[in-house]
């Protein structure tokens, strides 16, 4: 079963990041809460500073010109100017970062723009690239008319979205059940550590099912096209961040679970993480943003902001200011009571101690630029992340605050999601990510003491179905490794998932099997992707999402560990458009 | 002799900084390095991104109207732009901030500029006000048409300068003597523990007097209106850094010394310390920069700047952006590998451990904002930092990396210099500082171990002659305490200096004697300041500079500190504008 599309797909080549998660489902219909406001109406021009300030108002239909356009350049109303940054933030900031500086995606400055001109910019967004950029032209996902309107507000100079800092997170913030009204013991009968929170992207929920009955529990109500969930040590709260960057805090203990808290934190957000080391079970929670660039940390139980902290800073290695370096990945260290804070941008990781915000300790560690996502090796000592568009890995001594080396990642754009920990029957403990960019599975030896000599190394690249990989996935209990393709163009390996047996990993070429887990959903409409592999407590059977567009149906598809084979499809109307799912048990422990 | 000035000096009362050390006797017709440049000339905006870009050009007389100007908003040419930006960075950036967002002095971004209105601009900045604004018209300092152009510049959008990474560092290094062409031992007879280095704030030098003889050895070329010396932990290098942020590092082994490295850290800068814990001694050097908001750390004998840190991030208190964080003091800790980095507009202490880079770590210690300058306790272990607008002091624990605390200092606008310690007669060791804003000299107890009851509390305040303080002095092998006033607006009082005799400090209500340090000089022109006392090395004299005008005759002058007599005169046509002074032994031993 493995055929031709198995070589480099060109289109995912270098360019999408996991935001592709969040965008290629979406519709232009989608009402988005990241609609920048000015802050003073009296003011109306991009300044220095850096206020969003939106142009004049249309009059007689006719466009007044936008106060510091210069002759020549495209003038916009305020209502299109609102209606492009709108789209703007949804669709393209993802990739081309909210200052339009570039990131994943090019850099569209006027300056770069007014080059490439209206045709160009125009024909761009409606063809797309091999390159990565979508179609959303010929996809259907934009209109004509909000094309030409997108090419015409590029041509601009970009639109600054406000500052957000302690005042305006605690203007957001409740707490719905202070914490002295909430339960002293569990209250429900739900089998906690096996639920999963299923992110439900495009109808701004999660979905909590059980790991046993495959019964939705129940569905809560989050931010904008919710991206993860995380729990805290002891499994009892739940912590789910939209790409709005609100967050919703979920007491597990009550009858039923609810939100008993919530925090907006910025404008465009990725990552949530809990405080693990001994004695901080519970205790901290932090966000990152991707607008502002910023991270928070906040009290574990009410979510109150506790310290801001700007990520604004020098790239790590031409050491040169960057104004917008995005929080992706944060991890919570097991050795140190710190968070490990991965800076798209800078390139910088943070380890950052939470004991005395006060006298908040760091450390910088220069790593690679455009970190991404990332999990721990065997042990949680050590922290692999991806630096995607630079093809390669860095490694982090958690234990020792240390960088312990970049290596290419053995393929074109290593998206490992958390990664996947096994025993290679040939390397022994080995690290493993998968390729948005194309098919290489690569193996890194993560052993620095028995299996020195491979340590640190590429020790294997299999081949998978093809590029468009976003996650990998074992379990310390299960003999296979399953890659997901949901981002290849070809239908039929987007809608399935190629299974690696590890015992066979020591073979020279070793085979995979695929399982057509979008046929077996049983669903006929739609693109059928199938993404994300999730374990649940036991590892003994692992759940994908079948993930459709909004208006189609969707599911979860269960596949026993041991036989590969179906063991339940889990359809509901309430299951809109599932991506990410996490199991109690295994996200608390890092189990992956 | 204390009279009636003696109360509070308002014309000071917290708007004044050491800035003023720089900006009082400066001239119109100073030629400044700090002229930002545009970086394409292709663009004529201020961008949200924040590049300089001038307005168009004048064309046939009549200057166009600036691109991004409001109907009704003054305009300004290109050439009066750039004349307005010059005379605004050297005048008017020190207080007000490169970005005019405010920091000593008041805000004038245009929302709050255009609701004063030209005229009231115009009149400010001719006639000053008590609240410290210098009266840069009546004074003579600004012609009419200077302070009309002013007015306008004021009504625009500010100017942001370029940032300055590593790239533009690299650009300006210079080692003008390879390491390996240096002589490994002392090549001249200078005695170099006992060599003060004068600052020549107005000529852009510095000259190094012998601190026996009296002798002006030599007169270095340095940076534009050249901030301050320091030396390395063996005393051979020393680093001068100016207002242009460009420092000289000068090899006094050499015969004669000469500056054997150049590097210009960003466009304006006031700090630089070298690395003084032990095996590090002579190692690295830092500097800090109010632009670009940052500093760098350097090898030590050669200034290659090594890493860049931006201090861009949140207020300390409210944990709001601030884009303009400006590094103020710089001290090194003699407890661990790190230096202590004060940030003015965050209020955050920083604690950069230097010893890798690479993995940099620092601890930031939430203190108070508008840190300035500051020293430590007798033991080297504790830092104590005035936050000056705010009128307290916040004291660190470098064997700890903790905030002490943050107490008021007793006075208006506490401006300690590095402060003086001593053992006093009722409380026990204190460290002391004077105000810019009114009279009071403040003691502070810093023995938590014997003298518990009076630690980190203002144990005693006494008058000096009034406010206007820069500098308070003493050895630890004096019995005195010197307390100069060269901003006091009386002639009498700016032109002499208060002495303590530190045993009578136990008495109710001390006296001082008045030194008239400027009558004594035999300088008869002038407003004759008398500034920033510095003892020679064995503690046996002191000295004061007689700071004049450019044009105008200055002097040094040497009391000897057994009998407050005049010792000596300096005077010589070198010596022009003569503002810090640094004995080697004690600016690389901490001795104050």
């Amino acid at each position: 079963m493995v055929h031709a599309s198995r070589q480099i797909t060109k289109l995912l080549g270098g360019l999408v990041t996991s935001t592709i998660l969040a965008v290629v489902p979406a519709t232009a219909q989608q009402q988005s809460p990241v609609q920048p406001k000015p802050s003073d109406t009296q003011q109306h021009r991009t300044t220095p500073g850096g206020q969003y300030q939106p142009s004049l108002d249309v009059l007689g239909g006719k466009p007044l010109e936008q106060p510091g356009a210069k002759p020549g350049e495209p003038v916009l109303s305020k209502a299109e100017f609102d209606q492009a940054s709108q789209i703007y933030f949804e669709r393209c900031a993802g990739c081309h970062g909210v200052l339009r500086k570039g990131a994943t995606g090019k850099p569209l400055t006027p300056d770069l723009t007014k080059k490439l001109g209206f045709d160009y910019l125009r024909d761009f967004i409606t063809y797309g690239s091999p390159g990565g950029m979508p179609n959303w032209g010929s996809s259907g996902e934009l209109k004509p008319a909000d094309i030409e309107l997108m090419a015409r507000y590029l041509l601009n100079e970009p639109a600054q979205p406000p500052e957000f800092g302690l005042k305006e997170m605690k203007e957001t913030w409740k707490v719905v059940v202070p914490v002295a009204q909430r339960p002293t013991k569990k209250m429900n009968t739900l089998d906690i550590d096996n639920l999963f929170s299923v992110t439900l992207r495009d109808s701004g929920e999660i979905a909590l099912i059980d790991g046993k009955t495959k019964k939705i529990e129940l569905v809560l109500k989050t931010g904008y096209a919710v991206h993860i969930s995380r729990m805290s040590a002891s499994g009892r709260y739940l912590y789910a961040i939209g790409r709005d960057a609100k967050i919703n805090l979920v007491d597990l203990w009550m009858d039923p679970p609810q939100t008993v808290a919530e925090l907006k934190t910025g404008t465009e957000a990725r990552s949530i993480e809990t405080s693990k080391f001994k004695g901080y079970e519970d205790k901290f929670a932090i966000a990152g943003a991707y607008w502002p660039p910023q991270y928070v940390m906040m009290d574990g139980a009410t979510l109150e902001p506790l310290k801001v902290v700007s990520t604004r800073g020098m790239t790590q290695d031409t050491q040169e200011y960057h104004p917008e370096p995005r929080v992706a990945a944060i991890v919570a260290s097991h050795f140190k009571p710190e968070f490990v804070v991965n800076v798209k941008e800078t390139g910088e990781i943070l380890l950052v101690n939470y004991t005395d915000m006060k006298n908040l300790n760091v450390t910088s560690i220069a790593a690679e630029r455009f970190l991404h996502d990332g999990g721990f090796d065997k042990t949680g000592r050590y922290f692999l992340v991806a630096a995607n568009a630079r093809h390669r890995i860095a490694i982090v001594d958690t234990k020792e605050s240390k960088l312990v080396g970049v290596i290419d990642s053995g393929g074109q754009t290593p998206h490992p999601g958390r990664g996947a920990n096994f025993i290679h029957p040939k390397y022994g403990p080995v690290w493993a990510t998968s390729h948005l960019g194309n098919e290489a599975v690569s193996f890194i030896g993560t052993d620095p003491v028995k299996n020195k000599q491979h340590a640190w190394k590429v020790v294997q690249t299999v081949d998978g179905q093809g590029g468009g990989s976003l996650f990998i996935k074992t379990h310390p209990k299960s003999g296979y490794l399953y890659v997901d393709t949901p981002l290849n163009p070809d239908a039929e390996i987007s809608s399935s998932v190629a299974v690696f047996k590890i015992s066979d990993l020591a073979k020279e070429k070793p085979e995979f099997k695929v399982l057509p887990i979008g046929q077996w959903s049983g669903i006929s409409e739609g693109a059928r992707r199938v993404v994300q592999g999730e374990f649940n407590m036991d590892g003994t059977e692992i759940w994908f999402s079948v993930w459709n567009n909004k208006a189609q149906e969707s599911a979860i598809v269960v596949v026993d560990d041991k036989t590969l084979t179906l063991k339940a499809v889990i359809k509901d109307k309430r299951l809109v458009t599932p991506t990410g799912k996490f199991n109690v048990y295994n996200t608390r422990k890092d189990v992956y």
